[in-house]
């Protein structure tokens, strides 16, 4: 297909577009007609991620993440999307399921109508974030490409600002953490759990092999706050960049001591689930955790940038274990964080897609329309 | 020029982007080409909008309004802007003048680097708000054609979701006001400014001719919030639909306790400048008025609106006496705004733009791209 035909099939979907006026009123006349035919239809199918390494969080540890796999036609353009559903947070291959097949797309003739579309799957049902980001990331693929540009431009976001991602460790014995992380030289910044018994020993072993900086998630493992502020003096020693999720969520008034006193940025991540968790989170952390799958996908995600970017909050974007869609999309957050956590498909053994890439530790934003992915 | 040809141009202009994939090879290395050369023009020309009638505020009138017109160059097209500066607010041909002088956009190649060019516009100096829209505007204007689409479409807003806008009765004479509300009957509804010894009578005579919703803008007006609690019991009776600004902006205490008490929804404006301002409105009014002249512009209302949206405040999108390009550009926000105060251009005899047009009351956003308008 030549340029040409190319440019006529994509003009058959814009409505009002520039690109259609002066002398070609018949393609715009065919461009209103196949406006008011043609309608959004959502598929979807069940999908196993396998990962490379067992994967240890402070109360579980797992060898597979379930995700779901969004499919939405328009015409001939198709917008690619996924939830991830790690098993803690209480979706799976079922819960998604019941939710997608709920979701009837063929009321909507216009998927620019982003707000419109996204406000409706949001009533659906209440919780099934990951169901409702894996929507929305389809929304957005296809918006983009019936746009023709990819998310960041479209944002006004310049893709040579982003951060470099942090890559995770997981706990294991010395001598396998050792190797890790020398696999890992790659990654400019690394990222531990922590939350145990143990803590000290693995940032040492760690410590023992490189400089680098390291980023803590603590998923709200420790109990005490004085105890907490004694162990980030430590880290901070240790070349520590920020502690993630301290404490536990309900304990606001020790989160908010604990930022108050702490010598190192603190980061609200189950504390922080979509945009009203925002305002709660300022005066109880130094920054958020802004991930697609808890949000709801990238419009939410984005509108919590603005919103913690006027609030003075420091902006991490993370992800799951997630395939290259999930993370190709958040990507194009990322030229407005200060650090990102996008090692997901890095971890995975069985990616289904090219897209945005970690090349030399940092996130190099796939150019492509939309969230910029492709089929392998 | 064919359809074709204007798409070569426009394909010249973006960097990869889909509509040059495919075998137009040649296309694309023009288009790097021609992106690393391109350079962003800004220029600017002072203009006196004429206004019909004689504008009176609480505490001055006034029959015409400076604006500053820019445009922005890039390659073969021309992206308008504009910043209106009613003397009150301090800014004028001089003061915009300066500002705009000091903007040095040579050193953007790529106008889709909106967040950093505007952030660059921010730090030249302090205030300077309407002129900083001026630029604002014109990018965005530049992108949405760069683009090809409106930015209520870039933004996913419904256009059919528009609200009707308020049009405003000037304060004169009962003989006067009743004439001028016979020859507002196209608008659903209207807005007055109160704020006076005249208040009510002002009320009584628009009642004595129609019925339509009013609204209320007092500028500050009201000294003492028992007499202001009053005087809005007695407005709901006669149909009014909220009040703007009822006291001083500085009187944070007496503001939200009007608003507690208050039966109607109280609106801030003087009171809220830009998006550090939404927080702040939180809990002492029930709204907030965004207007592009007080934020610096689009891409700063537009994250105004999804603070305003998290935090549960109301949003009204208000003018400045403007053409018809500064009212388009605000014109795309409308559709998540519940109110609309966008007669600025109706009010004047020297318009110079064709472009969102108000049609039965109703806001009617331009389908053009960029933010939709033509030169008269």
């Amino acid at each position: 297909m030549d340029s040409r035909r190319n440019f006529l099939k994509k003009a058959s979907l814009l409505a009002g577009a520039a690109v259609v006026s002066g002398n070609a009123g018949s393609i715009s006349k065919f461009a209103v007609n196949r406006m008011n035919t043609e309608k959004l239809k959502l598929s979807f199918r069940p999908y196993t991620l396998e990962l490379k390494h067992v994967f240890t969080l402070a109360n579980s540890s797992r060898t597979t993440t379930p995700v779901m796999l969004t499919e939405i036609q328009y015409g001939d353009l198709v917008g690619y999307g996924e939830a991830s559903m790690p098993p803690y947070l209480g979706e799976s291959h079922e819960t998604a399921s019941t939710f997608l097949a709920k979701v009837d797309l063929s009321q909507f003739n216009d998927p620019f109508k982003l707000e419109e579309i996204i406000d409706y799957i949001d009533t659906i049902d209440a919780g099934n974030y990951a169901a409702k980001a894996s929507v929305d990331i389809a929304l957005h693929d296809l918006v983009g490409k019936l746009i023709g540009q990819p998310w960041y431009k479209i944002w006004g976001y310049d893709s040579e600002k982003t951060p470099f991602t942090s890559f995770t460790i997981g706990i294991d014995t010395p001598d396998v953490v050792k190797t890790k992380v020398k696999e890992a030289a790659e990654y400019k910044i690394l990222k531990v759990k922590l939350g145990r018994d143990t803590d000290k020993e693995m940032i040492e072993t760690i410590r023992s092999v490189t400089d680098v900086p390291i980023c803590v998630d603590v998923n709200q493992g420790w109990k005490d706050k004085h105890f907490a502020l004694d162990m980030i003096h430590w880290l901070k020693e240790k070349g520590i960049v920020f502690i993630e999720q301290p404490m536990d969520k309900t304990k606001l008034d020790d989160n908010a001591w604990l930022t108050q006193n702490s010598p190192l940025p603190t980061i609200g991540d189950e504390a922080v689930q979509g945009l009203k968790d925002v305002i709660k989170a300022h005066g109880i952390y130094s920054g958020i955790n802004i991930k697609l799958m808890k949000c709801g996908g990238m419009r939410n995600a984005n509108k919590m940038i603005a919103l913690a970017d006027s609030l003075g909050l420091k902006v991490m974007v993370g992800c799951m274990t997630e395939t290259s869609c999930a993370i190709s999309a958040a990507a194009h957050l990322t030229p407005k964080a200060l650090w990102a956590d996008l090692d997901g498909a890095l971890l995975i053994s069985n990616d289904l897609y090219n897209g945005t890439k970690i090349v030399d530790g940092k996130v190099s934003i796939s150019r492509l329309p939309g969230i910029g992915i492709e089929k392998i």
